[in-house]
């Protein structure tokens, strides 16, 4: 069986997007063929695979526990990492689901854009309310909890730092490094950082950050389960959240764009005076076509 | 510009292909296309890039000192290297090429069919002359040369092994490991095996071998330049040859087909009477499509 896929990135954290607009060309999405399109070599290659379904067609595997919210939202992005296991919502893989909706006219761009996902409604608006745009997604609001403790060993010697506990849907350690060091200083980060198991059960995702001017930050993030990788979307929001909490200790500095660059691109991230977290970034699609995988 | 494109592997290497048929679409195939369409996160990823030209129309970059051969080779496979560099020829990639003349109807898979590369004019022949069927590609006469040594340093313990010296167009070393140990005594092989400077001044591959059965050997691959491959072509009919020479030490067993395990899959190995070496082995296509990279 030949279905059409595409492959886009935001911040070089890259997906291959399925159409499959009434539901009818992959069911619910055998784990092996995630797997097969996502495989880097035997397939196409990337780090997720991103459904493109309407939401009132959307029939949800039985290991989702909590059911989509979708009023308003006609598109549901049915998001699946690598390996197959299904996952809730990303930061960079929403704003390259609504370029392909847009480029495509499967949505306005000059009005906010409501798209579903597991962790409930998203909305997209489009810079110049065009579908080539830059895209800048509401990340919902932050936790900002206690500081705690992260190190890692480079060269046999262990650093520490204190770290910012962020919490943005998912957990974030968030580690300023010390004044004269930079990000080369944390060393390969090709095993996971230390930190407090008490305050991250789950594990966590631990940024180590510099910052090389105001309201500019510079970031290499350490992801639980996948190790280093060149972009990490909630991570960046977290980062910001942290950056503008040394900025203005109290509240944090709000409405002020935040500049923060990652080993794969360049995001700005906005605190607003409301307490919602908006991520603006690029969002590339770069090539179309058609698989059997 | 968009323009169109295939993607396929043989063995788990992979290649971008890129239908050029009269050399108008790509002209002489600009380096940074050729990165852009490699790169895994923000194109399309592969180890490298087939132009598929007719050889009629092959107008040769300057770098290119020797001429290609053409009689009688309709098609040229204008193979690039991942970070754009110019390459001879890749057995892996020669059948990739193969199998997408045949199934697009450009070359008839029920005789033998020339390709023209940088390294001359490789012959492929089609299983049951089917466009589908496994592809055999004549990789030339090995050069067998001295033993050396190579080693590796695992958990801080350096290990040594005999290695023997075999030439495909490009250099190899290979090791057959000792009695008892397996593929995975070798390490991570993170960092690249150390060796006879004098006999290799150009660097060299080395692989790392043990026989599971009769004509039957396994590998692993530390590629000079990539680091660990999941599959070598030249590699693995090194290994055959060593393999041939270690059951037939006088002139090796010839006309036997070896089956050779790789991490990315299995290629079988003939070196026959006429001193030629046969490797046989899959060659998929799983995408194609138009991109603007």
């Amino acid at each position: 069986m030949s279905y059409p896929f595409l492959k886009g990135h935001g911040t070089e954290n890259d997906f291959v997007l399925l159409p499959d607009h009434d539901g009818s060309v992959h069911g619910d999405l055998p784990i092996e063929r995630v797997r097969a399109l996502c495989d880097r070599r035997a397939g196409i290659g990337a780090d997720g695979v991103l459904r493109v379904v309407r939401t009132a067609q959307v029939v949800e595997p039985a290991q989702v526990v909590e059911p989509v919210e979708t009023p308003g939202a006609e598109w549901f992005m049915d998001y699946r990492n690598a390996d197959g296991s299904i996952a809730e919502m990303c930061g960079n893989g929403v704003r390259v689901f609504g370029r392909h909706l847009a480029l495509e006219g499967l949505v306005d761009p000059s009005v906010p854009v409501p798209i579903a996902t597991r962790d409930g409604i998203k909305v997209l608006t489009f810079a110049d309310g065009s579908a080539e745009g830059e895209i800048t997604v509401d990340m919902g609001m932050p936790k900002v909890l206690e500081e705690t403790e992260v190190g890692v060993t480079v060269d046999g010697s262990a650093r520490r730092w204190t770290a910012r506990h962020v919490d943005m849907g998912n957990p974030h350690a968030v580690a300023f490094l010390d004044d004269g060091q930079d990000l080369a200083d944390v060393g390969p980060l090709t095993s996971r950082p230390s930190y407090d198991a008490g305050v991250y059960p789950d594990g966590v995702n631990v940024e180590f950050v510099v910052r090389p001017g105001d309201a500019h930050l510079a970031m290499r993030v350490h992801e639980r389960g996948s190790g280093e990788t060149r972009s990490c979307g909630t991570g960046a929001c977290a980062v910001a959240v942290a950056g503008a909490l040394r900025d203005v200790p109290e509240g944090g500095a709000r409405d002020v764009p935040y500049r923060v660059d990652l080993p794969g691109g360049t995001l700005t991230i906005t605190w607003t005076a409301d307490d919602r977290i908006l991520m603006a970034g690029p969002a590339v699609l770069v090539a179309s076509g058609d698989t059997d995988l």
